[in-house]
């Protein structure tokens, strides 16, 4: 199928991949994995979706098919490795490119449909900063009487957060400071702490059925673990290149896990999609043209920016 | 109620202690938290027990009973810290003492019925190295259908593999050496794989739904959690004192879990007694006269012992 590209969402993990922080990179390269656009066109055998639907590319548009987790409906955990959007090698060999562009082509079902409910510049975040915390929100059942912590209050942070609340838990926000607390409010949290307050970490002691942890620089795992009530789990979302340090005897306590996700299967990312147009949840954009990128960049490298730039393509020609 | 002690298990956890790797130790102690013998005599209010039960005392005496996780039956995670049976400050304000011993005195719901069935010089352990690893066991569903690894083949692995394969689990041992393979086999292992042949975690890659780490040592953390499958969890009941680096790539493929397990409730540890029962499950032991505790110690230590040293109290006079 050949989408024509209408928005492209930045993510942190674009800098990261240009930067090198995740390995050599296979210049040249366009990267971009929030992506929303119309179909242009569709080879004969596409049955899925039709010319002129609203459509959605997220972080993978391939996978082996054949391995258990694959048959299992869970592409995002493909034992051959998922394909990336960008900066991957195609089954046929060649690379993939990302959305900073005015077209891609991906096979049909790696396509999400895009209900037109959900504003159009909105959307694109939703293809990675939604289905990455929707995803371990629902598999560790997020829901009433579940108390949910998020770590990080940036783009992955504020999605979290929506969707949590929209489930049905009680939110709280755990980020550096107060400073995005009236947000946090507003988007749907019980309660927001700043974490450069030791204080926080002693009032909230074996509290939460359930951590996300957006944060992808290296923090103090073993204060977060503590955190976490009987049977609770941290889920990191956010990717430190670096490992973890974590105390056992932490984890011994209340029979803690430390776990991790990675985004969502397409099946997830449909149903996150029809569950954010179904309870009006947005991601908060910055909406900006494409000479604006490499500024954008610079300030999701120092966090301002509330809560995800979107470019739109149409400034690209 | 006064118990006059038949028996007692030499743990790890003893050593540890005694050696100061886990904190200052209060002397006089009388260590040994695998404890088995008969109710010597009970307090008016004692309705339990009586004189002349079989009864076995755990790695813990005592806990809050006011805490959400003792509510909820959880004692072993009892939110003020359980009571240890040896070196540690009781709710009197005595340091408890444990089952190197003639008697011991404790709380009657902190005591356990030992069937008959189970032999008497064998069950001590079941009170440390079998509820241990019972309970993560019963916890993370091994059974029919699931695919579990225990690492390390000492006195918590032994009762890991036996209990696991009671269940009706696919059971792998990973020790170090193929040194204990005929008696790994013959407790109900399926495979049996080194650990110090690299080819084990290439060939192994993706595999288990569960795996139990009874090593205390610091190992790699990471070539291990490598071999869980989709939605795997590595539980960790070895106590290493210090941090294990974990790599959070690693955990996001199979959407891996890394875990702790401490002990296991009252109630869970008399299901455990009443399953090795059922089943005939017992540890393999190594009965020693009080005078050759120091030789068992260091024996111990060199990992030269199969499977679990048990002083015969009797000789203690």
């Amino acid at each position: 199928m050949l989408i024509e590209i209408a928005y492209a969402g930045i993510c942190h993990s674009d800098i990261h991949t240009v930067q090198g922080d995740w390995g050599k990179v296979p210049y040249p390269l366009t990267v971009g994995h929030e992506i929303v656009g119309t179909v242009a066109e569709v080879g004969a055998e596409v049955t899925l979706h039709s010319v002129g639907d609203r459509v959605g590319v997220g972080c993978m548009v391939n996978s082996c098919r054949e391995c258990d987790n694959c048959k299992a409906g869970q592409q995002q955990y493909c034992l051959q490795g998922n394909t990336g959007t960008y900066a991957a090698v195609d089954r046929d060999g060649t690379v993939t490119q990302g959305g900073y562009s005015t077209h891609v082509v991906v096979v049909e079902d790696f396509v999400l449909r895009v209900p037109e409910s959900i504003p159009y510049e909105a959307a694109a975040p939703l293809l990675c900063a939604g289905i990455t915390t929707y995803s371990p929100l629902a598999h560790w059942n997020a829901g009433p009487g579940k108390r949910v912590a998020v770590v990080g209050m940036g783009g992955l942070g504020h999605m979290a957060v929506k969707i949590a609340h929209a489930m049905g838990a009680e939110v709280t926000v755990l980020s550096q400071t107060l400073g995005k607390k009236d947000d946090g409010l507003r988007m749907g949290a019980d309660h927001y702490y700043a974490t450069s307050d030791a204080s926080t970490f002693e009032a909230l002691a074996n509290t939460f059925d359930l951590i996300i942890n957006t944060v992808s620089a290296k923090v103090d795992l073993n204060a977060y673990l503590g955190l976490l009530r009987l049977d609770g789990t941290l889920v990191n979302v956010g990717a430190p290149p670096e490992p973890l340090p974590v105390g056992v005897f932490t984890l011994f306590g209340n029979r803690r896990s430390f776990a991790g996700s990675s985004i969502g299967s397409i099946g997830e990312t449909q149903e996150m999609l029809d569950f954010c147009a179904e309870r009006g949840i947005a991601p908060e954009v910055e909406l900006i043209n494409a000479d604006q990128v490499n500024e954008a960049w610079s300030r999701v490298l120092s966090s301002d920016v509330r809560y995800r730039f979107v470019i739109d393509i149409a400034t690209l020609n």
